[in-house]
């Protein structure tokens, strides 16, 4: 296996190679000049990945915004806007180090230099030498080499960032500034590495295959769990502290819709994430030289038109919409986009087609379910489509994948699935399907208990030893953050402000339609 | 000329490939190194190049909904966000199986393993077990190999989504839902797929260079014809079944403006227009090892350039706008890119800026003809934009090819085309230019005749079946169809609603600069 | 080193190769297939490149409207819109031919034909025969070999337009439809191509190493100077002929805030343009063979990131702001991509974060001594932005640059740099660092001196030829220039408009939070 991936254009398969022992880089010899050249190419996806994954912050910024109050606005899209810069100072100065334990790239004619040991007992590496030199603060990749390590980071970077974004949906329009600062450090160098260290730092859920004869262990192709799910329960845990919104809530446990303010913003925020999506799902090949990111560029978009097409139906013929819900499109988009990021590369068509389909419905079953029987206030349906959706994307591989594809999948070499067949699911046999499945299941219990608590315990934390706690005032809440956290209306033009309270530094509250029973 | 394909990258050409014969493909031999990675990067290559289409999607979300008025906005939004699943899952199900009758690529090594006869009598192909096989919901391309036609499907679908939104714009604000969603299936299923078998699919227009001596038969290098005018064609064919807007017209004849809500998002459209046509075009070479990509984007971009820069001085020293009118600079760009679309592969830089030149008075032209002369009402312009402009791209390649690239185009072996030159226009010799020229019109000829009158029959058909027709009540039309059709306001925060409206599901009109003489 | 680049991929070291003389490019001959392969492969990065550069515009655009009032909306958007169009035409025209001087890409394999003598003595070259042919109007490209030329203009007529859109920020509100027309045409036919041609086009600056021993002359990666400090001098003289907009100062001295009518959409735009500087300076390898393009795409990176995330501590903790300003997160993040681009493919990440950090603080102080200490009013912070942090970029080439790449560049043989060291800062050895920082000192000279008084030259010419100066009347100024100058209202749905003054074709003042005291 290793020797096929040396042979090969050097990247496919990175993942796997993450898990190589370290003595495995020092092979490398001098490539031909077609395999430099695939190389070259495959670094150039990666990057070219980065950048569509990047890109997706304003995806992210503009989907919450429209999503939530004209009196808020400019706190909204200004925390999505804060997260890209904390996250990444946070995960790029001690993060990546945690995640993946200083492990770099080895591409033929590249070689960068340091290598360490995988998959420290908690962390990604055990090695503090190899740390301080090729990790924190990405070490000294400056030196010839390194390109390999900075294309590849800055694509992990921008994950990262998506997860740290999504909890700015679910705690919208009553989350403090400096509270919120506290999540973008907290995520980028602590919460999200360590899951990610488990699974693609090759950690002990990327090792149930050997471990535990759970197929090829936890697999999650583009993170439906590593990502979404792991920003969909730090969303739940999020809201429960802060608790819903002024108005959301009657006496009576009865709901108050709190309609989103420009719809417009919304959907075009959603077109960018599924444009971004692409270099999400089908760059994390890592290699151009795979083609398969071709069936999971497909599959990404037939996942995101089904779920779309799907969710529009069900609202359409639904006794509680009875209409297209603009913001159900949206969302069923966006479901079926998280559900299929941990299958793509692994599913047919037509099985991205039915999981598309059934996201489409689940994320509006979802939304009504979290509000109207948890009594959570979710302004955007945060936790519904990354927590709920990622968590079935993750359950999908054990149950859609094929067997085509991903052989050798996390090194394992044990059971079923030491054969040349690829990740497989329960539709395809029950050996190793029911190990794979089973596999998923136990990544689905860790984000459901482990990590959802780590997030609860942080935001609980937070509130206890911040003066006034992580929520901003009554008053503040009502009038609208904007003017008081952060010195600016979002649309000064259009919203009226009394002139008294204007220099009070408090916006009236804007009327809407929705009366706010305070 | 095959053989010349086979040893070269695979991708190259693939156009021309579509029509080759069946037993063609099992030719195929294991490609050297070299040879194979060229496969990949072009297959990246079409792949980034769907992304970018795609993305155009939200490009004609944000053009169509700031060139409408607010009461309608969430609405407008909302065709153009639902257009792209409804299209895909149709296109997808069946569509591309009638336009492409099961082709698949053959990338050297990448064997697919299905292949058909192509250019069967009306669809794609007359082989119906290929099309269960290989058509249908893209059959089993999970198998090995399947990556190459999971790629050229992505591209090819992304096309048709803008044939599908383009009606979108010209039948807005006075559409119903669920007549909209009809046509979405139905252009995505059946009325695109059937131009484009005709000629991308090598059916009987792409064969008038053997059979009919002219040129190298219909050749549209993006879709200025099978694309756009296939969009502006139904969107006349819409506008004319739905009539004008309440208030467009009045008594005497005279039409009044009723000016778009929101210049800027009209013109972000445009910009996402102008980034994902170069996905469009360029990417339409197919391959990356085809460099002829590069003229391909530059012409793009100076038809673009010229277009907008034309119809801003055409504005400011016409009699009518004495001023640089914010929406022509943006159709004058689009309609641009709409001409330089079909000839863009075949021209020099000096004629892309011509074609442009042309295209930005053009578009100014058209758009006060079809509203003062035939009286249509097109809120968006889309006609004169993708219709009007379509046909002049089409005829534009008969008169300005310059006889450089297309050696081969469309397999053609007959007459004057037969020789190593390239597709050529009237300005490069008469022979074969006019021949060529002759192939154009005949393909404007059938996209003004029988598609528009496919489209016409569609929408008068559904506007004689369903309850009330495909318009909706005068009423609602004036209070916004955005509470009524879509359960939701666009700007909920900023346009006021009264209450006792509110709860009857209808929003009062909201009062524009221009009164509605209803 | 000029056998190197032959036998290398063609386009690695491209802007180096822009120095060779004429009788170099004879030498090409026909690649081997992988060579060939590569140069193709550099040809797609060049063009997606300068996609993502045209899709800045779109950025520009936005964060400008977003910073301005909503009356003046649809004119701060036109010009941002028709610049792209206006400077394209004179880039085409005449500017890439005085720039470049008829240089142009020898692909082997793909040989153009044309080659003239380069840096003549003002502009790119002397050789009138050669811009007849081959520069103006692109010449004869259509020709084959004409793509490399192609791929080539296309990305440096995006990087022209970026210098273009930038003093529309600075004189928005204030600036007369017709004198920016001028501006777009002077910027992109003579002001841009000029210190273009003396820098990327091989002119006296870039010759600095070998004429007067300063390291290896003028170099500036992906253009801090050559593009953003040229903008950013052009916005500074724009704004000193204008004057500051009616209200922004107050008698005393003391200035009013005139709030950003929509902050979401500058937060938008300055995603996007995070988003387009990935090509702006990544692809400025001009090869996706030299993979530096990857530690140049983090550096990018971690530069916005630093930058945003220090703005926002910076005004949390500032005695003026208190709170993290939105506006000046933006201003951060961009200040940041700004300084990074001259030095990013020269630099450790460690030093991408701290130029960075001090971006971020460097655009507060300087937004701030712009406004109280020169009484400049800049509506969008342009100047700080673009010219201060540009500068700043230009220098951190001569203080951070690490010597591990940039070895032969602008051909430089003599003195230190002459060895097989990069380009290196005064951080690593002051033999050649303070050399290097002298050449980057001379650059900067020439901006503040030569470029601005150009700049400031043709601002005054035009204020004093134009019938009433470039600057509209006081009444237009107040009541909005959307109706007067664009004849369309940006949000026309929201403003409510007097009907009396609507057919006098000016609109009234709308009622903002700061009383305008006129």
């Amino acid at each position: 296996m290793r020797r096929k991936i040396l042979t090969g254009f050097g990247l496919a398969g990175a993942l796997t190679l993450a898990l190589a022992p370290p003595a495995f880089a020092q092979d490398a010899t001098t490539p031909d000049a077609t395999t430099l050249l695939g190389t070259q190419v495959n670094l150039l996806w990666i990057v070219i990945g980065a950048v569509l994954v990047v890109f997706m912050q304003a995806g992210f910024a503009l989907v919450e915004t429209g999503f939530c109050r004209a009196k808020h606005a400019a706190h909204v899209v200004s925390t999505n806007f804060a997260i890209f810069g904390l996250g990444f100072v946070a995960f790029f100065l001690v993060g990546y180090a945690f995640m993946f334990g200083g492990y770099s790239y080895v591409l033929p004619g590249y070689d960068y230099g340091y290598h360490s040991a995988i998959g420290g007992p908690l962390v990604g590496s055990g090695d503090w030498v190899f740390l301080w030199k090729g990790g924190f603060a990405l070490g000294d990749i400056g030196k010839a080499g390194g390109a390999a390590v900075a294309g590849f980071f800055l694509y992990m970077v921008a994950f990262m960032d998506t997860t740290a974004t999504i909890p700015t949906g679910a705690m919208a329009e009553r989350w403090k500034w400096k509270a919120f600062v506290g999540w973008g450090l907290f995520c980028g160098g602590l919460y999200y590495p360590l899951f990610g260290a488990w699974t693609w730092g090759g950690g002990w859920l990327a090792k149930l295959g050997n471990s535990m004869h759970l197929g090829f262990g936890y697999t999650d192709f583009a993170g439906s769990g590593v990502v979404h799910t792991m920003g969909g329960v730090a969303a739940l845990a999020g809201a429960l502290v802060l608790g819903p919104r002024i108005g959301k809530f009657n006496k009576d446990g009865s709901s108050n819709t709190l309609p989103g303010h420009h719809i417009p913003m919304a959907m075009l925020g959603c077109f960018i994430l599924l444009f971004g999506w692409f270099g999400f799902n089908a760059a994390s090949t890592l290699a151009a030289t795979d083609i398969q990111f071709a069936i999971v560029a497909t599959n990404t978009a037939l996942a995101a038109a089904f779920g779309a097409t799907t969710a529009m139906f069900w609202c359409m013929y639904s006794k509680t919409f009875k209409k297209p819900d603009p913001g159900m499109m949206v969302n069923g988009m966006l479901a079926g986009l998280v559900a299929i990021t941990a299958p793509c590369a692994f599913v047919d068509p037509w099985a991205a087609a039915v999981i598309g389909t059934i996201s489409g419905v689940l994320v509006v079953l979802a939304c009504g379910f979290i509000e109207n029987r948890m009594k959570i206030d979710d302004p955007v349906g945060a936790i519904a489509v990354h927590g709920v959706n990622g968590i079935w994307g993750v359950l999908c591989v054990g149950i859609f994948a094929n067997g085509h594809y991903g052989a050798g999948w996390n090194l394992t070499t044990e059971g079923t699935a030491a054969t040349e067949k690829g990740v497989s699911g329960i539709l395809y046999g029950l050996d190793p399907g029911l190990g794979q499945l089973g596999a998923q299941a136990v990544g689905v219990l860790v984000l459901c208990t482990v990590m959802f608590g780590f997030a609860l315990g942080f935001f609980k934390l937070q509130n206890a030893i911040m003066k006034g706690g992580i929520r901003p005032s009554a008053e503040m809440e009502i009038a609208g953050m904007d003017l008081p956290e952060m010195g600016a209306l979002a649309y000064p033009d259009f919203l009226e402000i009394d002139p008294v309270v204007l220099h009070a530094g408090i916006s009236p509250t804007h009327e809407t339609r929705t009366a706010e029973p305070v």
